[in-house]
């Protein structure tokens, strides 16, 4: 069996993308140099040279073309730089380019098998856009390269995991998205999911779309006439879903080891829980870091993992970035790629 | 100064209302002791006897009748029992009508100035129902005692607090009723309310209604064209009010210590964050208590704070229930009482 290669994209070359990207393969090297995996790093190799000299990790030397990035050496860089320059800290068209092209290279790759998963790093939506690629991120972006449409967006701390019926739209589109075939996709990539990074029999809850459920019917009759009777109907087929469960309880009970993961169904009920549980906050000067958390693409026929924060941009050229996001998201794409 | 006197009511008399009322009162015993307040606890008189036995605290000898409750010893009893049996743990109409003359007559004496602030127990809704008054919660109950619309919820745990726009309405509703003159009664109430507890100048976040604030007009105006010019005006009021600021990352920026309080649009959106901080969990048997965490109604005439839990029937009765958010209930209605 031939270890899996990851291709990480480092997002933005002007945001901490470049920084993060060396700082967790200097925390993987020793697993990569014991043949659990290989690293393919795309992304500007002028921006990594400048990441390298402040966070004090080398440069990978070897730069591979893509048609050799399936042989590549266990380390390597496929370069997507340009002579254009980027400015540390500033959004720019060139950025934005340069991001696309990288997830580009890594899909195509990923496609044609000389990587087993992408693991993407931060970008910044206004220079995607100012870049040409009018995208609302990475998911959009994904889906359109591989021509699907309805993927998951997973949100992952830890043992915390947070699937959504729906993200970006407004909030009074989200009763209407929330269909029962809606609903019923995300618990099935869901459970498929669970079951391929090791977990037999995943345990999810639906969270109500309405408080408590909507009450017995008081405010909202969604949660009575949607999810109740499609949860009854995949609990006959043997999946072991519960729901409606009040959306104020539901992650109390996940992060008591209840459930594998939640089904969230709209961007704030999933997001506010797994990022107040995956940010470190200082409480002395009021400042918080992504800690960790990761973002898992669900229902594109290639895996993709991303770190769930953005690119930083204030701290960008400081070197001090925390990588702990991309490492876990390194490590769930492991998961995925290997049970494939 | 006299001391200021709380009326704690026990709530449905079948829950763990009667536990944690004798707990809470061991526990601030000897505050009560030194003069520091009085407390009159209101509820069935043979629910607190029987609690007595499974706690191990001494039920007050001092039984008041409401004409003598201005001048009741430090702590004494209001009984509001009949000769209707209850059972413990179980839903009953005399459970529900005992929950509501209880609220009913501390809200009295609050009126009247007998008592300068009401804490109240938890009740069932159920049990509310089958007793003959059809209210969504305390929260409805006490408006419409006190005949005033408009009352805001607030949760508290610690520092971390947050203010409802919403609270027990379909998700669908929500939009239409975060009107900018409801934000604004939100944003000055919890100002106000802050102050009184001692907080100068409160900085306050509105949460944006749509995620990532509708980016930029893409998923949703609300946020650009109602909240944005309302915090704009408050703040040249001299209100220290931010937003909108994402709903997923404003939680997190108050629990580093940003904020004094968010105002959330609606009921998930501010529960979920406040639950998840507020209960307690064991990981290694995946159950859950409510830590602490307290329920304040703004914009009624009489101050009222409340345990931010329910009636816990499945564990009522064995003396197990944990006071903690009953006694910080306690602090913070000292805290407004001594304001006023």
């Amino acid at each position: 069996m031939t270890a899996p290669r990851l291709a990480i994209t480092i997002g933005d070359p002007a945001g901490i993308g470049p920084e993060i990207a060396l700082k967790a393969l200097y925390a993987v090297r020793s697993r990569i140099d014991a043949g659990e995996f290989a690293l393919l790093i795309v992304g500007d190799i002028k921006a990594l040279e400048r990441a390298s000299a402040v966070v004090g990790v080398k440069c990978p030397q070897a730069v591979v073309t893509r048609a050799e990035a399936a042989g590549a050496p266990p380390v390597a860089i496929l370069n997507v730089g340009t002579e254009e320059p980027v400015m540390i800290g500033r959004i720019c068209a060139e950025g934005g380019r340069q991001a696309f092209a990288a997830v580009e290279a890594a899909t195509r790759l990923a496609q044609a098998g000389a990587v087993s998963a992408i693991v993407t790093g931060p970008l910044n939506k206004e220079a995607l856009h100012l870049g040409g690629h009018h995208y609302a991120g990475h998911t959009e972006m994904l889906a359109d390269l591989t021509g699907v449409s309805g993927s998951v967006m997973m949100l992952a701390h830890g043992n915390f995991r947070v699937s959504h019926v729906t993200t970006h739209c407004a909030l009074s589109d989200v009763p209407a998205k929330a269909t029962r075939e809606r609903i019923e996709d995300v618990v099935r990539l869901t459970n498929q999911a669970l079951q391929r990074i090791g977990i037999e029999r995943p345990r999810i809850a639906v969270a109500a779309l309405n408080p408590h459920c909507g009450e017995g019917g008081i405010f909202g009759r969604h949660d009575i006439d949607v999810t109740q009777p499609l949860v009854a109907r995949l609990r006959e087929e043997g999946i072991d879903v519960t729901g409606p469960v009040p959306g104020d309880t539901v992650f109390v009970s996940m992060r008591g080891g209840k459930y594998d993961a939640v089904v969230a169904m709209y961007h704030d009920q999933g997001h506010i829980p797994v990022k107040l549980l995956g940010f470190n906050v200082d409480p002395s000067t009021g400042s918080w870091s992504a800690l960790s958390g990761v973002n898992i693409s669900l229902g594109l026929p290639v895996i993709r993992t991303s770190v769930d924060h953005g690119t930083a941009f204030d701290i960008a050229g400081t070197g001090t970035a925390d990588a702990t996001s991309l490492v876990e998201a390194i490590d769930y794409a492991l998961l995925l790629a290997e049970s494939k």
